[in-house]
């Protein structure tokens, strides 16, 4: 499966980059798969493995503060990988370009 | 911490309702406080808990279908629980008035 | 249509309910029907009524903050209406109980 | 503001490609800046022109379909421009490598 999660701490002030990349960070050096964009980070593995990544994340922020807000998003399909990079692809080609940038 | 989450289910046709059905009642047994609403259920626990319950309730549509999208937000606040229903009373008493309905 | 969203102020702090609260006065002063919740407020309407809504929900937490993150989540479905309380009735409908509480 | 999209049409199998490369391409046409990922477009400008151009991807996979699930999440930040690239960027700045990839 892959999930797209953010992690916004309340009470820290306006600007969140320091704890975004703390966990960034954290997903890093897990060895999964994972893209960062700007509205969060998506990585691809099974349930079990993304959950504690982000459980690990989700602790590392909240020692620092004492209020956060976490979105998760998954899409899991039976029998496919590859995908984060895989969507993106399949999109492209039934629109007949390259719309990455 | 509380925690909102819906899954859907895609390949199922139009109304997917069957399939909330199948994952509320694994909520409602789970024995943790929740309440459903139309855009999802919303239930207190701790990390664990709450992602072991959903786990379960991913699980069990999976069973029936080859894809599903999940969506989580939880909101995580140091030292503060009965939140499911705290939350809304606190806008309440800011207004000045019930407006749950 | 109906639609879920919420509002949440960075740099105010850990505590948003004051800022929620001056959102739920114009979504009550809306006259579109609606509920809120412990992660939300849901509003039933037509796209452009919601998103005028939304939008002055927006201006009016902007005035007092530097940023914001909002989340909405929508549900339409041709010719289906009195979905707030539709939805979790057809659930409930299958489970064979009230399960709102 | 920057706001990441995503549109997911039920009742027409467990694919979407097809329909979100109809939204994809009117982003496209739109002229504003954008960016597509796994899980969802980001797009960049103000309140009015996101939310026309939502409604357009919205009208258009409606056409075709008899219920849609959307999701919106909006960051909006008093004086901050060119942001799709720059979060990232400033995440990556303190982590201290560059991990898009």
């Amino acid at each position: 499966m892959i999930a797209q999660f953010s992690i916004v701490p309340l009470g820290v002030g306006v600007s969140v980059s320091e704890y975004v990349a703390k966990a960034v960070k954290i997903v890093d050096e897990s060895g999964l798969p994972y893209r960062l964009h700007a509205m969060g980070t998506i990585v691809e593995g099974d349930w079990d493995e993304i959950m504690e990544l982000i459980k690990k994340c989700k602790d590392a922020v909240l020692k620092e503060t004492e209020r956060i807000i976490i979105d998760i998003k998954i899409d899991d399909r039976k029998g496919h990988s590859g995908r984060i990079e895989g969507k993106v692809l399949s999109v492209e080609r039934k629109i007949g370009k390259e719309i990455r940038k």
